[in-house]
């Protein structure tokens, strides 16, 4: 069962690898090998798994994250592929890093320099964070509602439990609706970018790193290598917008319009963007010059942040010490529950705080009965312990990680610290010089890769499939 | 009713006081006046409001806790004023962080250097660790089980809400045994540092500290002023000790040598300090030379930072990025519940990690029953919330912490986070040079002071005081 489902996955995968040997042909390059290879294991290991037979064809929880989790993995280590057999990255620890980081859509780059790369083997580099958004989508709508721990509070699926082919079927509609939003806002923004006068190759690239909220550049420079405002604003816009949870679209495009409007999580997230703006650029304004100036920069890398796209425009890490911070904790947050965006999500913020308040108020009227609401309903007990669990376990993650990552002599114990939210969140760049938008992971060892890969896979699978994947229970015979 | 409490305790202060006055007189010193004024204003106060009349004698959670903040803030500002009368501290900000830093066992010095302060100043500079330590003890035990929020889970008053008079009577006479412990430990502890020669002052002052889980020293080197590994060892067990659950203590004293070895708690904290330990003596190795001699300081600067008292005897700022990265996480962590110790407290860590692997449990056999254990008990929903609510409170004020300290040019932003950490969790040194063992908070400026009295405040207080204090919920009218 777990294998069908993953030989099907193997089989999109070598079909998907067809569009950069596309590329690459279109533009006269040598690299078709690179593809083909990888194509020809996707199919011969992929078909016969395909047609494997399964008695059982309901999904439970387990199996579901097991197969999401081993579905990254596998699908990120032939992703590599490409990169090795073209020898572009050399090393199968720094491709794997760069593949994970880009189906992550964290945007974490493992070279100092890309500018060296054929068209081929970048346009593949920045397709996986297209494809990691829509992997992203389908998971957060299919797989996460079983647990309680989907937090696309319309689309949910109504029945925890196991998944059956009627399931299945409103899960296929309701994706297609994602997907066509998904698909629309990426055309209109490389569409945007082609009339302020982008090149077509670098306008289709940066619309599918910001719509998979990835954040790898064409550029060493990241978005800062055109220095146009146009680009930034029209980029800021569409980041801000990729981060906003689908299902506010989807209201927006059915006539709901209201309905959207009185979404809590999206206030919250208006208003953190808003605040945050304000206060770096109030912060920075000395050494931009005017307040406008300073705008220009805080609003692009408030929304970078906030959205995990990883796209920059200046060197946050030379900012003064407020701004870091502020930006160390939208790292944390991160986008809306049910956008392309990581981090532990604004929902999630709005249910902690809810649930810390609540227990206030317990606390204060032992007497009183008090419920978790969330945008006007209340919450299932089910939800709020997956978002404290979710919380327990993202906590541990972090420590665990920068504890690890100190074996390492590359970096200091707040580089690590940044580089582990970074990368948790699928940011990609962090706060400090050695891991900030002008740098890269380079610096770090092959170990230092591997857990940083396995942190941005955790973050992007919301931490449990992960989990469970490596958790005893799952694997002892029920 | 609140008044009237607020009354006896400045009573009890102002008898206090008499103390650091006879110690200045038998050293011949002036110092008199410093201590009878803030003991008259005591008296002109207090004795008035103790004989408040009230109507209503049950106390309920909500006075219980704002009757604690206010008390703790009254006292430290009273307690503030010797050191600002006798013109050694002459800033009353500074003077309340060294106050407050005094009775909530933290150990964070506003001053870079203190030997120039007469024995009078010195002795109350360091008896507040001392009284702090008992105040934690009665607190811990009265107030907190109210909600379900206490860890000494033997001790617990086993009705929640009102606390009548017949609770008061049983917790008058458990905290008489506690106090018992308390001064026998102290007092066993001067002796064996006085056997070792240590002068008869400093190996009181020296003692009151340590079971305060303190950290102020009589020396500007603190423990690495007698560069002595008999002193150290001495020191470094008896940290352990004060870490400990008090009612481990109990327990034995009582024949149940077994129940108390059996205790989850104790042995994930012996565990944590000995893998801790071990850990960071492989790390400095090289630096020291051999293992045993690593050992000497990692032992002791582990107890130091586990049990949250301060004390240090080489400069862990300047340790290799491992070894900081586990102090940091033991600053969080901290001591055992019930015991003088600040943080984040064992008892929850453990707690913490059973629900989140009672949820994990949860979601791959979702039919199954699972419930939360801790100590051979089933945890009450209460208990759960309460540490899962203060895990987001904790979280919730170091981020404001860190944020509004960063307005404060001084430090860079890890130094921030960890100067908010060791303030919370009451250990004093943070972990990077600016605010690190050999260093003092004396460089921020009077606003950063203030917040971080109040963040040492919240973390004595275990939180909720401080939370409930400021919660617009307990000023309307119920």
């Amino acid at each position: 069962m777990v294998l069908n489902v993953l030989g099907k996955a193997m089989l999109i995968e070598a079909v998907l690898l067809l569009v950069p040997l596309l590329v690459g042909v279109s533009f006269g390059e040598n690299s078709y090998l690179s593809f083909l290879i990888p194509m020809a294991g996707l199919f011969a290991v992929g078909t016969p798994l395909s047609f494997l037979k399964f008695r059982d064809k309901s999904i439970y929880a387990k199996e579901g994250f097991v197969i999401v989790a081993l579905a990254w993995i596998v699908l990120s280590v032939v992703g590599c592929l490409p990169f090795i057999i073209s020898g572009e990255i050399p090393g199968f620890f720094d491709a794997f890093f760069e593949t994970v980081s880009g189906f992550t859509t964290t945007g974490a780059s493992a070279l100092d320099s890309v500018e060296f790369m054929s068209r081929s083997i970048m346009f593949w580099r920045i397709l996986t964070h297209w494809l990691g958004g829509m992997g992203v989508l389908v998971f957060i709508l299919a797989v996460l509602p079983s647990v309680g721990a989907g937090l696309m509070y319309v689309f949910r699926a109504e029945s925890p439990g196991p998944s059956s082919g009627k399931l299945v079927g409103k899960i296929t509609h309701t994706a297609q609706i994602l997907y066509g939003i998904y698909m629309l806002l990426t055309a209109l923004e490389a569409l945007l970018l082609l009339v302020g006068g982008m090149p077509l190759y670098d306008a289709v690239l940066t619309a599918f790193s910001t719509a998979g909220t990835g954040g790898f550049g064409v550029h060493d420079g990241s978005i800062a290598y055109y220095g146009n405002v146009y680009f930034e604003m029209v980029i800021a816009v569409f980041m801000f917008l990729f981060g906003i949870n689908f299902n506010i679209f989807y209201l927006v495009l059915t006539g709901n319009l209201l309905k959207a409007l009185k979404s809590e999580e999206l206030l919250v997230y208006v208003l953190m963007i808003l605040t945050a703006s304000v206060v770096i650029a109030l912060n920075i304004m000395n050494s931009v010059g005017t307040f406008w100036g300073a705008m220009r920069y805080s609003f692009f890398q408030v929304n970078t942040v906030t959205s995990t796209t990883g796209f920059s425009t200046v060197d946050f890490a030379e900012w003064p010490a407020l701004s870091k911070g502020i930006l160390l904790f939208l790292t944390v947050i991160g986008a809306s529950g049910g956008s392309t965006g990581g981090g532990m999500k604004v929902a999630r913020l709005c249910i902690l705080r809810h649930s810390a308040s609540a227990n206030i108020k317990r606390m204060i009227y032992p007497r009183s009965v008090v419920s978790v609401k969330f945008e006007g309903k209340t919450l299932s007990q089910e939800t709020e312990r997956g978002v404290l669990t979710y919380l327990i376990l993202y906590i541990a993650i972090v420590c665990f990680c920068v504890l690890l990552l100190s074996l390492d002599p590359f970096a200091d114990v707040f580089t690590n610290f940044s580089a582990t939210l970074a990368c948790i969140s699928n940011v990609g760049p962090g706060v400090t010089k050695l891991v900030g938008p002008m740098a890269s992971y380079a610096g770090y060892a092959w170990y230092s890769k591997l857990l940083l890969s396995m942190v941005m896979l955790a973050g992007r699978l919301e931490i449990f499939p992960m989990i469970i994947l490596l958790a005893p229970h799952t694997w002892k015979k029920g």
